[in-house]
């Protein structure tokens, strides 16, 4: 019985895992198109920046450890091509077809950056991988540009953009939309779009880019751009074998990871998920979620029976010593979606002054007609992931406003206020409800 | 209409405060039998540790701002000796009689050591009351003890050993039981035991001491004792004027923060509450719960209809550095309260090695019938509040151990790892259920 693993990074090798704990016979097998497995992609801004030295310092674990601790065969360089699913194989680029008798699919994502003349050229870089990431840093060392432009404001956006600056770059920021961070959220975009300002970092909405050249994007001088305009799922490949997509264009799979193939699973970013705020698909891809639904996925296709229901969208990131933490709706997304939003915005202490708290923003939505909570941004130098996860456990949870402010969260004074800023942003939206 | 409030801390003064919102025409009337009101008695280790540096800096608002700002009138030195409720009539100390329409008992609750010869020597101190706090900083600085007994280990006595100990004594810290923070868990009590040691803190359990000296503690030597045995609920009043008393010996109230009377209410450290997690009731007086149950007790004195459900029994303190979260039940409390528990203990980093992550300890006991999470352990140096919080908002929502295992926390580099210690720890629990 072998089990197939098509990519090797976060859901893939966590599948392979998951699976080998549930059934230590299984043949595990992983193909990956790229030279590394199991690395933290998600580190990588923070090697661009310097702080992690060594791109090895990134890999969780080698080929080697997955042969002689878990009895897991990675081969490296191998990009998958077809996949027949009657006769139970994939074929790779080089004409060699392996047999599997279970399938996981973890293609990944990405760049979404196809539509841009000059994407190519060789001062252009995505974050995406490992090597990408190595280039980067080789070509800041060698070439020691002075202007970079980043193209695209969601989170790794902005993460390059911190990196870049910590290298002494100037660093112009672009997005074709209106908002920073893709979340339609005009006021969180305003105090972002000035925190960056602040670190010299200049922002331009509304600004699609028409073309990319060697010293300049549409007529703003650069001798390094950095693309970070979203992901794509790689699911082709996928969809080619029969492989049902969502409406996202991602791999459409249900609780147990399964697609419409029978023994065919996949997981990770080329996979949609369902949005437990919404109830909808939704693509989101984050190593968070890739592992989650990767160990689901392993473990499914090595005979047990787990499950994943969905993500509530939280994220948090990092700009300039500033931290945001994201989750479930915001009011402009919760209108689209038919809620009747009302938020609240609060800014307090994240702990005591004499602790040295530093002022937190906490925004809360929720509907108006069933009262419960749809999401809420925290944003702060401190605790900023303890309290959007705090907000993340409650979506998860469906829980009204009213339970919330009754949260019974831990109080003293190195570590909160006695009312927490949480529960302060609760009793505002209680008012405004 | 008269709202009087008896007692005008935590509880009081929220309640006054909220009361005033609900109703801008109420007669608001606060009886304080001390000379400061709604000061953060939490603080007061932080103001003899010499962090805070006046104890004016504790005080929240003064009787001034309560009756210039929101038209209620304080009164300090009232101490209340009688309730006459068929009358609707309290009677101070001094025999003057004062009428109320509605009434909020905050009468809070006093150290619990009238049994220890010797209590009230000059040299004993509590730490409950900003006067007790004044007087202890007076006595270090003017008689500069050198040797201290503190006796109690519960999360006062750990802060106070920390306190002093910055101030140079020695600390030997006794309790009567053979854990610390009465909690029935001995590895976690081993662990906060070596820690104490390695910051010069010798602990000794099933200590239960007989008599303090002027010079010593049992044959401990002695010039500054702390008791910190516990709080006894300041019922006595309240229950001649015929209030009754719930099992744990203090107040009993409805959601509503009604007491059997109508129209008297009660809240804060004089009041029981319902546990969330046993559902049955329990005495766990805390400056944070004080705070919301006066809210609703003011809330509904003045007219409205608010509710305070309970708690799951969440506190956190620091101790040396270490960050200590507790919620809901330990393994062994949950066997006595009819659980069948399973629990599982992790360490893992609490941030990635490269952003300085430092270890953290999370326990999680689970319901092995039910699959219900019942409680957790946080320990650590970093991000103990936010992840004891997440653990809290899932009691208080009944999770299930395999849901909370899917929770979609934030990520990225700078504030967690891929897989959450909760995750990990849930991951733990999962096994062994």
């Amino acid at each position: 019985m072998r089990l197939l693993v098509i990519g090797g990074v976060a859901a893939g090798m966590s599948a392979a895992a998951r699976a080998r704990r549930i059934d230590p016979g299984l043949e595990i097998l992983v193909l990956e198109k790229g030279d590394t497995v199991s690395y933290g992609a998600c580190g990588l801004p923070y090697y661009v920046e310097g702080r992690v030295r060594r791109p090895e310092d990134l890999i969780v674990y080698t080929p080697q450890y997955f042969r002689q601790e878990r009895n897991i065969t990675v081969r490296t360089g191998a990009a998958v091509a077809t996949i027949a699913h009657p006769r139970r194989e994939v074929t790779l680029g080089g004409g060699e077809r392996i047999h599997y008798d279970k399938l996981v699919i973890a293609t990944g994502a990405r760049p979404d950056s196809a539509a841009i003349p000059g994407a190519d050229l060789p001062h252009v870089f995505r974050l995406n991988t490992l090597a990408e990431g190595v280039r980067l840093k080789e070509y800041l060392s060698e070439k020691r540009p002075l202007r970079a432009v980043v193209i695209g404001a969601g989170y790794m956006g902005l993460e390059a953009a911190d990196s870049l600056r910590r290298n002494g770059l100037t660093v112009t920021l672009l997005d074709a939309g209106q908002c920073l961070l893709h979340r339609d959220d005009a006021e969180l975009s305003a105090r972002l779009v000035a925190h960056l300002q602040r670190f010299g970092v200049e922002t331009r909405l509304g600004a699609r880019v028409k073309s990319i050249e060697a010293d300049q994007v549409d007529g703003i001088p650069s001798d390094l751009v950095l693309l970070a305009t979203g992901l794509q799922p790689n699911a082709e490949i996928a969809a080619e074998a029969g492989v049902e997509l969502g409406r996202t264009g991602a791999i459409r799979v249900d609780e147990r990871m399964q697609t419409n193939l029978g023994g065919v699973y996949a997981a990770g970013d080329c996979v949609e998920t369902t949005h437990l705020v919404t109830g909808r698909p939704a693509y989101i891809p984050l190593g968070t979620t890739a592992n989650k639904m990767g160990r689901v996925a392993g473990a499914n296709a090595a005979g047990a029976r787990e499950r994943f229901s969905g993500v509530v969208g939280t994220s948090i990131f990092s700009v300039f010593g500033l931290g945001v933490g994201i989750t479930g709706l915001s009011a402009a997304q919760a209108r689209r979606e038919g809620f009747s939003p009302v938020s609240a915005r609060i800014e307090a202490p994240a702990r005591p002054r004499y602790f040295g708290g530093r002022p937190t923003t906490v925004e809360l939505v929720a509907d108006r007609n069933t009262r419960r909570m749809l999401g809420g941004v925290v944003l702060g130098e401190q605790d900023v992931a303890g309290r959007i996860n705090v907000i993340a456990t409650a979506l998860q949870n469906r829980m009204l406003v009213e339970d919330f402010e009754r949260l019974d969260l831990a109080y003293a004074p190195p570590f909160a206020t006695v009312w927490d800023p949480l529960l302060i942003a609760a009793q505002q939206l209680l008012h405004k409800l």
